[in-house]
């Protein structure tokens, strides 16, 4: 079987090759080369097909595409399943790659059209003002970079590591060309050609590089990204590639790291933290058989502690069973090549200078159901150093397989400094029940990690654990780590495009933006609650007539209400009250006389206010004052899949002396054009 | 005069050292030398002595210093023009470094105060779901870098890109090393002597290196920052500086490029967008003598305008009177150095070989009240190419003076060709009065700029222009322009904070970020608005007792309020309503009483609600629904400079079945302990 390459619409297959080995079996699986592509044509393919076919769509169809990606992949979970053993994957590793990351899709889809516009450009921010009389001012926004995202993935996860990626770059717009590791690239392969037969996509959107990326690099332009997992230095010299430093190309690394775990002092062998991070330093050390970015590499105990932990992991580390995760009762696989096991093995003898081996034998050990010499079997080896401090090794090489260090502190600022001596990690966690140790822990090693778990007995249960990135969590480290950012979220579609300070008048900024801003030309007329999507314009809006407000009116609404907070109803007290100076109006009731005031009352398009942001009261209401209001349609939000869209109002109210009482946000459904028809014909159906 | 250095605490005259000269009369000024400087040591001492005296305040605390440090220099700031004039500078030219500078620090001070907490570290974001039972949650937070930011500045501001660079990161909490460039150095010397005199910021928080950086960078850690403004070859070497690279020190570069401006297709001779253009290239060209990395490199109108333009244009240069900005009537001084003088004239040379000079003779022109050989004058030079598609040089060389070329364009499609030629700017601008035109350049042209200026009548009066950076908007740009991205308010400040993704239980999460979150403890007790501002916790809540919201209550707050909306009042037309079903209660009816439920009406510390966020209504309320709220104290933000501070509650709003009716954030301000004593007192002084 030959790997191929998917370039410019087209299946590749290049010439000649090498030999990708099953893990498990050290058998041939497939060749794969990349040789012969046109890797200029495919970054000018994704520029110029794919690119523009994506920014035709807006977040919101983007994420709907996403969401059915997702689904057409997971109906075909278990092709991948299939093919994942081969890398030496159990059931359980595969499903941390296969089904996280089209679980990533998922999060992703649902929060795109939670935190996204259904708009081609995201507003970044409130306006900016910028003058005095308020006729120049300044709006943020982000639009798609219009170049291509090349993805340069590490071979532990074939599928999560290409999925995450993508989940980004494909909701903000950007078109893809994915280059996995040769050692796993046939399962990356497999999926990308469900990817592609599932038509959701535009053309130009996903391209895929099997084998080198030749002079890809080479071509690289100021509107393109890259972004790169793997080791420290091959990702360092990519940075440098005079192509990215010459066009200032976004670059994110994201790299190994020798991540810490940290048991509390509080953490006594009969609590059960202690055995909460037992069990997790093993599951780190075995899961992916230890080939995880976000593994436990250096494990700090109390020194009290130490003894007891070193018995507990050993005793629970011998239940690991080493095998084909196709055999029953195997609990950890093989590791992704024979020559990722030789490079895991000499880096564990850098580690002997400074740590014994407590645990595991790569010499002798048991592999079930499956060749120990043709497959690239490791058993977990777990080593000791007493004197952390005095080592630089252990803290500084990471054997990327199933290899953890056990390392002594002695106080609090014993602990910080040891974790800080990672120089950067992806990952730290903390196994305690002290409120107090976590904080002074987060403290003191946050600026050094990209993330932090806090463990305990109250969130053990439904923890994702110290190895697990997750979609709404940053990932990336300082560093050693790569100093990139991953996920988080929509942060990370931020990489993927341009924040631009946009300067004018009001007026211009909201053609410009869709978002009415303050300042702009307002337009009285038809009530706009009688106006459906479509035809209500930014702009248009309510000037209310006035309403006084007595002294009658603040009692009656306090009594109503049960409201009865000093300020509205004892004058003495009110005197005193350095905000008011005597007895004022309830904010609450300030805005319900104002959407009396801006009110339609009869049945049209606006159908509920679903909400208010960003309230604010500023100057009291005294009885005798007169307010109204003026509501303005601010922003529209249409939803595709629903007969109504989102609509935004800015509300100011003001007394008699055109000072501001109260501004605000006022959230409203309002109904597309013909929607009360379509749902007839919806109930009818 | 020898220019000195500021290291580790104390002032330092370097061995030997190179002459930097008056740019209007070529007589020498002072000596500049580094040398002997212990350049590793500096950085240790930014990192051990100043970043953790910054680091023991909070953000409030050193946003008020930056506002002592703002007032301190704007005392004395006829000092600095006077050592301005030196570096060729006009008035106005000394105006946007001085007090532009100044300015910048008054900015960041009030935002910093605005958005910021009064704490050390900055929550970022919502919390994230993690867990179906919410006994596991994540959220971010922003922590200072530990480490140094090294700022390597340009010559051409040698206040305000020291200034507008030091507000962010003193903000942040990171000290700084500041490296000015040599030709202007003396006045960054002299300004920053008064800063260090002025004792406001602690020890080690402000480093100067007047001279070479000799092996700075060497020295440079994970925890390091480097900011670059310059020449954009410079910057590409100090990228690629194996420690930078090594350790993923963060980096920022900001370089000149190939900035455009387009006269609009409606802008024709009788506009006022077609004299603000005019009056904009040359404003320009001969501030700063043109040495401006945000300077109009690339003037573009319709070809129809070509000729009008170039007529214009030379009409109004012809009135700029090049000479030493002392004499009266002079409007454009020296460039900075005889050397970039001729830099200038050989760029100059290289844009002929494509465009015609038609404005300006660099061997014959009249220089006022100097020695037009000594002093490094250049008359405004304006070159014209009729056919810019077919020279790359017009967008990729500049003359880093008062040059500009002027180049027509046949369409729209045309004109955002042109302007996305310059392969990444730090500001583009487009002066005309038709939205349309407006949208579409922006849309073209956002992606390859970091700040675009929408330019017409409305906004004429009080628009700040092409050229200027504003502490609220970002600075910066893709591609040529470095990648990078300075100011932008807040947005600048995170340069120097980690970001850090936090997982545990919402009991631990809000013990580490003073924050509670949903789903962690919650204690009644004493009603928490009895509680002042010190004995308030988080977690301190109400748990209200019921109402039940009848059909009478609904009616009368529709007709006492005046919000008679159908769904409301008209059963029959609310049935259809698709998110009812039936008549509802008013959403200002629940938030009313839920304030009724949850207050304590009597005196007491609470003084004022003063807002709401984030209100969304959940499940309608019917008649006979039974209300009740939870309101729990969520943040606390103490102001420094008052006898109150901010209090965040939680609000949610229950019925009768548990399910949520609306939640909300309910925002007050709540009295110190003692307020009340200490305001008595501050009425009887």
């Amino acid at each position: 079987m030959k790997i191929e390459s998917y370039a410019q619409g087209r299946w590749f297959a290049g010439e000649g090759g090498d030999t990708v080995r099953n893990a498990i079996t050290g058998e041939p699986v497939a060749t794969i080369s990349s040789k012969g592509l046109d890797f200029a044509g495919m970054l000018e393919y994704g520029r110029t097909v794919g690119g523009p076919a994506l920014r035709r769509l807006t977040f919101h169809e983007r994420a709907l595409k996403l969401k059915a990606l997702a689904q057409y992949l997971m109906e075909r979970k278990e092709d991948y399943y299939a093919l994942s053993h081969a890398t030496g994957a159990t059931r359980t590793d595969s499903w941390v790659d296969i089904e996280g990351g089209i679980g990533t899709l998922f999060a992703f889809s649902s929060k795109g059209r939670r935190e996204l516009p259904n708009a081609c450009f995201v507003i970044d921010g409130v306006p900016e003002g910028l003058s005095r009389k308020g006729s120049f001012v300044g709006q943020h926004i982000r639009v798609p970079l219009e170049g291509v995202a090349v993805h340069i993935n590490a071979y532990n996860f074939p599928c999560w590591g290409m999925l995450e990626k993508l989940s980004a770059n494909l909701l903000a717009g950007m078109p893809a060309i994915v280059k996995p590791a040769s050692q796993t690239a046939y399962l990356t392969e497999r999926m990308f050609r469900d990817m592609i037969a599932s038509g959701i996509f535009p053309d130009g959107a996903l391209q895929l590089i099997c084998g080198s990326t030749g002079d890809l690099l080479d071509h690289l332009q100021c509107q393109d990204v890259v972004t790169f997992t793997g080791s420290a230095g091959t990702g360092r010299k990519l940075k440098q590639h005079p192509a990215v430093v010459r066009n200032s190309v976004r670059f994110t690394m994201e790299a190994d790291s020798l991540n810490f775990s940290m048991l509390g002092p509080d953490a006594t062998p009969d609590t059960p933290e202690f055995d909460l991070f037992v069990k997790e330093v093993v599951r780190e050390m075995t899961t992916k058989a230890g080939q995880k970015c976000t593994a436990i590499r250096r494990a700090f105990v109390p020194r009290a502690q130490l003894d007891a932990v070193t018995e507990a992991l050993k005793q629970r580390l011998a239940k690991v069973v080493v095998g084909d995760p196709a055999v029953e009762g195997v609990t950890m696989g093989a590791l992704a090549s024979i020559g990722q096991r030789d490079e895991v093995l000499s880096r564990v003898q850098e580690l002997q200078q400074a740590a014994t081996l407590v645990c595991g034998d790569p010499a002798q050990f048991t592999v079930t159901g499956a060749d120990a010499q043709a497959g690239a079997f490791l058993p977990p080896l777990l080593l000791r150093c007493d004197q952390p401090h005095a080592h630089a090794v252990v803290h500084e090489v990471e054997a990327f397989g199933p290899v953890s260090t056990l390392m002594p502190y002695d106080s609090v600022d014993d602990a910080i400094a040891l974790a800080r001596r990672g120089e950067g990690s992806l990952v730290g966690s903390v196994f305690t029940y002290d409120n107090g140790f976590a904080r002074a822990m987060v403290l003191g090693v946050a600026c050094f990690h990209g993330r932090l778990l806090l463990a305990n007995r109250d969130c053990a249960k439904e923890s994702t654990g110290h190895g697990s990135p997750m979609p709404g969590l940053v990932h990336g480290g300082p560093g050693r780590a790569g100093g990139g950012e991953e996920l988080g979220g929509m942060r990370s579609v931020m990489h993927y495009l341009q924040r631009t300070a946009l300067q004018g008048s009001p007026q211009m900024l909201a053609a410009v933006t869709d978002r009415w801003i303050a300042g702009g030309d307002r337009q009285p007329g038809v009530h706009p609650f009688r106006k459906n999507l479509e035809e209500l314009q930014l702009g248009d809006c309510v000037m209310s007539d006035e309403r006084e407000v007595t002294l009658a009116d603040i009692e009656h609404f306090a009594n109503f209400t049960g409201d009865t907070f000093y300020a509205h109803m004892d004058e003495e007290a009110a005197k005193v009250n350095p905000f008011f100076g005597g007895r004022v109006a309830h904010g609450y009731f300030i805005v319900s006389i104002a959407a009396g005031l801006f009110v339609e009352p009869n049945p049209g398009p606006v159908l509920a206010n679903y909400g208010v942001d960003n309230l604010r009261f500023m100057t009291p209401v005294f009885p005798g004052d007169r307010l109204k209001v003026v509501l303005t349609c601010k922003q529209k939000n249409p939803r595709i899949t629903e007969n109504y869209g989102e609509v935004r109002w800015d509300a100011v109210v003001t007394n008699q002396d055109d000072k501001l009482v109260a501004q605000y946000d006022v959230l409203t459904m309002v109904e597309k054009a013909g929607a009360a028809q379509k749902a007839q014909l919806g109930a009818a159906a």
